[in-house]
């Protein structure tokens, strides 16, 4: 409540009520009498700053405005309420996350966004370079042809026979020998510049020349931290990774960012086991963390935004997660197609790779629950992931919650050196490549496990948001960077 | 303490004692008698796992190895035990940055890693790309002169004439047509094919088509999350960054990485004052947080590395912070040359903007404690950082530390809409690239500061190790980006 003398000295009532004001005031905060809407009052006593605001141009004046127009309005985005909830929400899962693991002995380890180590598949990734800015530095650089080198390169070595000539009878004249160091410094600057294509230096073959870039090789932004965390674990013990990562996909689906956060704890002497209840304990620890501390933002996620938010989040908080192998999931998920209680647009067999429609379907219908599925067909899993007994599956498992279906994807790591580099050979890769994963396991080999969980995931879980897109500050997908 | 029998099962007491090796062992932990070098022993009844390590190719087996040596041995340098201190006293300072700006109220942000705002001089900045990527896809597609497509332009052109002529008359036949359709897609693909130039889609000027790359025009690395954290603070008060952030220049020296991580607060109706008090607060709470939980990796540290590490951090937890105006530290400094009490490389009067050496002199030997200078001349500052009252200088501060010289960088923003205009416009720069921060001060703007701390600067400041190369996990710099 701002009395009328003291918003006369601002200008007026009136400048302090458009959308989008800013105000500092100095005041009494009071309770209103029982029954009224509010529960407090503030009685202004001073009004300490004004920053008014244009309520004709402010853009984002209107009371409902979507989704879609906010994202126009990056700058401003933060502004509207859902928008506020939810960056709080994702403060209070970031702080969780880090509690929980430093509670329990982990290191935070920042492992590196640029990267030159490319196992992971170069197609996804993008390119982190300096060449394309040098080409202006290149663009008054003369073109070469082939025909012009070859030119000089024929009067260099016809100069460099006529010095060599004239050597045999007598000594070679100064103008002789600064001719010849003439032509070889001009062949060199041509060389150089032929070498200069479309404003990129070029090996013989046509691709850019990389010692010509920022790390002398081609440097890629990460797509995860899985192994350099694993040579943390396998010095320093349990550590965790929480930060960017990157994905060059054309995705312009509501469950794909190209920039995203991601958690990675690696932990060493740890089995698949202790895998999925580090997973479990951690998840329900972030669950409950959110219903202890953002309690009036819940309540609005829940009226606004998914009224079974609330109740998720308390299910999955008091739950222990139910555990299943790949093989029985998939046995429970033909039992379903043989009676006819639902038909799945992907065929269900032992071998597939779950669709999301077959992990929603096992944590929303059958378990009702937060469930972890273990132990998939090596086939449709890493070559890292540890080969179990049986030979046919692998030490894998993946935590599926309702409303998102995968949030975590972990592992036991191979820690046998014969089998990971027989595996590395099945797969087709270059051996090469994996010196220094396979040292981890020539030199004080540890069991060790791990796992991932894409952040906005889990704020997805949390509120109930359709569009990853609405969970992230700033959200990359392609076309798209604006800020 | 390994009986003979229990270290015979696993093949001999010699398997468990090679450097590198790992085990896991079960037993009784046990106080030994006093006078003993160690406190504690464990007596073991059981070994549970041998990780062995074959100490005659192990790498890093030697006692003494070089940080050098280490550097080249990235996925094995963690095992090194001042690697694994510092790593410690990483997560921890990681850690109570947290928890410092969370007890406080801020808000955690995660500002965007790849942006296509370049308010930042975008010499310095990494590109983010999909184009070179795409070499490959193009390099099938054939060459097309200038000269094959003005023929193919106007064979076009000749036989849309002759179609038109055609139709004056008569009808034109399915054959005219057909060609007229089959040259108009020939000079379509030809022209496309024309417009890509060592593999890179261009533009007439020769410049990148950057339509063709993933976010439709150029992406660079981020080099500060300041814009994005006044987009948040203004809308939400108080938040902090803590994310990595990057510079592409090719600098070899001890103190500087292409890749680092950076804190950045921004606090929103805060003065200059709260911005230092903020400042000082938070590098006050590392240095007790880090004494109350890394004890012994300090006492390690302040052993091998820097024997005035602890001395350093228990005054700087204890001592306000001095300040004083820059006017007033450059009188300092020009006295302290008067006197021929110190001679400094660079020239010190009124105006420059201060060195290392002018900064470590400060803070080292005059004040021989933190320092924070404020109120730099406007010429030397950001265009954003906000205009005092005498129109000469501008609200900036920094933080100088012991060891390391500026340890923080700060500023109350300008939030004055026509004073901003003008100082955008008299640095030159295109106004038209600054609408979303002007906008912040159209509509409700908002009194608000904030600063930014390198982190790898203050794991320098508290380990006292000389090369910033070794206080981060994946260390990058020119030519150099192992992992």
């Amino acid at each position: 409540m701002v009395p009328k003398d003291v918003g006369e000295e601002v200008g007026g009532l009136k400048t302090l009520t458009a959308t989008g004001t800013s105000v500092l005031v100095e005041g009494r905060l009071e309770a209103t009498p029982e029954g009224t809407k509010q529960a407090v009052e503030l009685k202004a006593t001073k009004i300490l700053h004004v920053g008014p605001c244009d309520a004709a141009t402010y853009p984002i004046a209107k009371k409902k405005t979507s989704y879609e127009f906010l994202r126009e309005k990056m700058h401003l985005r933060p502004r509207a309420n859902t928008i506020g909830a939810v960056a709080r929400i994702r403060n209070a899962l970031a702080f969780a996350t880090h509690r929980f693991f430093q509670e329990n002995g982990f290191l935070y380890v920042h492992t590196p966004i640029i990267t030159a180590s490319d196992c992971e598949g170069a197609g996804e990734m993008f390119q982190v370079t300096t060449l394309l800015g040098k080409m202006k530095e290149y663009a008054d650089v003369p073109t070469v042809s082939l025909e012009q080198l070859e030119a000089l390169k024929a009067e260099l070595a016809a100069q460099g026979e006529a010095v060599k000539a004239a050597k045999a009878v007598r000594p070679a004249s100064k103008a002789e020998v600064d001719k010849l160091l003439k032509l070889k410094e001009e062949f060199a600057k041509a060389e150089e510049s032929s070498r200069i294509v479309g404003g990129i230096k070029r090996l013989p073959d046509g691709t850019p020349d990389y010692k010509d870039d920022f790390f002398s090789k081609p440097a890629y932004l990460t797509v995860s931290g899985q192994l350099q965390g694993e040579f943390y674990a396998c010095a320093l013990s349990n550590i965790y990774t929480f930060g960017p990562t990157f994905r060059a996909e054309y995705s312009f689906t509501a469950r794909h960012l190209a920039e995203f956060w991601m958690i990675e704890p690696e932990m060493a002497f740890c089995d698949l086991k202790d895998d999925m209840q580090c997973a479990e304990d951690y998840v329900r620890y972030c669950c409950k963390y959110l219903l202890d501390n953002c309690q009036t933002d819940l309540e609005f996620i829940n009226k606004m935004v998914d009224n079974t938010a609330i109740a998720r989040l308390q299910q999955v908080a008091h739950t222990p997660f139910k555990r299943v192998s790949y093989t029985e999931a998939i046995d429970l998920l033909k039992d379903v197609v043989a009676r006819g209680v639902k038909k799945f647009e992907y065929n269900v067999e032992w071998g597939i790779d779950l669709q999301t429609e077959h992990e929603r379907y096992l944590t929303e219908e059958i378990f009702k629950q937060p469930v972890i599925v273990y132990n998939y067909p090596k086939e449709i899993k890493a070559f890292y992931m540890r080969l179990n007994e049986d030979g046919k599956t692998v030490a894998a498992m993946d935590v599926l919650v309702p409303k998102v279906g995968e949030l975590i994807g972990g592992s036991q790591r191979e820690d046998r050196l014969d089998v990971l580099e027989k595996r590395i050979e099945e797969g087709g890769m270059d051996i090469a490549a994996y010196e220094g994963y396979l040292d981890l396991r020539r030199y004080g080999t540890v069991p060790h496990s791990g796992f991932g969980l894409g952040f906005e995931r889990l704020i997805l879980f949390a509120t109930g948001l359709d569009n990853i897109r609405e969970v992230i500050p700033f959200p990359r997908w392609p076309g798209n960077a604006a800020y």
